[in-house]
Formats: structure tokens, C-alpha cells, sequence
């Protein structure tokens, strides 16, 4: 993956912030909270899951494709920014 | 939620492999893994995120809304299973 | 279906705003228009196509399962609504 | 967009089949269908819908960012047929 370690760190904190909402979904049913609520709390990690989706796609695409910031070529950085904005069209 | 003990520990059964698969994703960011394995595990855990999802739905109904398998109202139980077959079309 | 004539007429106006949309697709890809100016129609009429189905399943609910608003068991009363607000969530 | 002729033809026959799909959810609306018949009528197009905009990503990715089957550099060429796997399964 060799990305930035700032990176990296940015990723972790997403996911363990993840499956924290996870753990709450898990101690929600265990305590026998209301069906409503327990899928208010899936769709929050749903919600969560697309954000690091889309961090995800952006590293890969500036690392191992085209980075937009600093790609030469202005038609190819055009291009992988416009993906990169129907991505996040898709996935939010 | 007032659900039998059987639905309850099959919903916690599927939380704690989808927890497991989370903590998958965090171990794959922690070694560095390709982007592309890790953007995989992630999908893998959207897929579960939504088996779970339906099959709280299918829970909620019967409980709290209409049981296609008990309810005396035929024309009742018909459009409940109807929407529970949409819904599965629709988060599969 | 035997909704009431507002519902079907709404739900028809819906349709054919999706099919307009549709045919400006249509036309973007005929005029060669920017790859990223089609996925950004094709992503409005996905966002039309999600209104649709909420609307659809709502009105599935209240003539063939529960009507949260006339309902006299007010706890399916409850759980009816409960119900739409999740599927809302899941399909907005 | 500039994309070969055979790219646009193959576009448009899908827009206009998505288009035909659409007509039939109208056509059911008028005759009163019953609702899970057409829902599952729209959930068709919003099948379809995903299938064309995984075409015209991966057009956009050929002709605007790196084509995997011409890029001289093997790992931008990597990266982005990884990046189109990646799509696929999200909105398949």
C-alpha cells in the first residue's frame, strides 16, 4: 500500500472509529434495544463503510493511477479528478 | 426488540463476524496491504452490513408490523411478504 | 394496485420526469457530450429512480400491509412507520 | 466525449432499452398493476441503471485517465484495472 504514514494514520482512525459503531450495534442487541433503533444504528456504520470506501478509492487512484495534484498531463488529471467526483456521487 | 432468543443470538452471530471483519480491515491497513485487498475486505463487509440489514427488517416486520406466517388477514400477510421480497431485491 | 387517482397520477408525473431524464441521457451521449457530464445525469435519474421506489413502497404499505395513520393497533401503527423511516434511510 | 463508434452505439442501445424499461413501469402505473410487480419493475431499471454507469466509468477511465490495455506504465496499468474491479463490485 506504501502510502503516507499521515495517511495510514487517517485510515486507521476511521476504521477503529467503525468498529466502535459496530461494537454499539452489538450491545445494542444484547440489551434488547428497539429493532428501529438498532437499524438507525446500522445504517450509521452503512454510512461510515461508504466514507472509508471512497478515502480508499481516492488513495488508490492518486497512488497507484493518477494523482490529480500532480499529474503532467492535464487531460489525465482532469479526468481521474472528474472519476473521483462521480465516485463520491455514487458512494456518499 | 422482545424477539426470541433464537433471532437474538443469530443477529449477535452475524454482528460478531462482521466485528471480525472489521478488525480484518484494520489489520490489513496496519501491514500495509494493497489498496485493492483492502477496498475487497471493505465490500466484503458491506455485503454482510446488508445481509444484516434484511434480515433486522424481516425481524421488525414479523414483531412489530405484520407476520406473513400468522396473520389471519391473508391480503395482510401477502403485501408484508411482497415488501419483504422488494426490500431483499433492493439491499441483497 | 387500486390506489386512490391522486397517488397513481402523482406517482405517473414521477415516471415521466424519469423518462425525460432518461432521454436526456440519451441525447448528452448522441452530442458526444463529456463522459463526466453523463454520469452526473445518470446519477440524478439513479437519485429519481430511489424517490420512485420509496414512494412506490409507501403506498404498498398503507393499502396492502399498514397504515400508520388509520391504523387502530397502535403498536403496528408504530412499527409501520418505524419501518418507513429505516427503508427511507436505506433508499434516499 | 470522442469515444469510438462502437462505445456510443453500444451506449445508446442501453440507454434505450433503460428507456423501453422505464416506459413499462409507466405502462403498468396506467393499467393499475399491482405494487410489488411494479417495484420490482423499477428495481429491473435500477439494474440496468448500474450496469450502464459501470460502462461509461470504464470508458471514462480508458479515454480520460489510463487504459489498462495500452499503458505503456505497468503499474498505473495495474492500478487501474484494480481501481475498475473495485467499481464493479460496488455497483453491480
Amino acid at each position: 500500500m506504501s502510502h503516507t504514514i499521515k495517511e495510514k494514520s487517517r485510515l486507521l482512525a476511521r476504521v477503529r472509529r467503525i468498529r466502535g459503531q459496530v461494537e454499539a450495534v452489538e450491545r445494542a442487541l444484547e440489551a434488547e434495544l428497539g429493532c428501529a433503533d438498532v437499524l438507525q444504528l446500522v445504517a450509521s456504520v452503512r454510512g461510515a463503510m461508504n466514507g472509508l470506501t471512497v478515502e480508499l478509492i481516492e488513495d488508490h487512484m492518486r497512488h497507484h493511477v493518477v494523482d490529480p495534484a500532480t499529474e503532467p498531463d492535464r487531460e489525465r488529471a482532469r479526468g481521474a479528478s472528474e472519476l473521483l467526483d462521480v465516485i463520491r456521487t455514487y458512494l456518499k
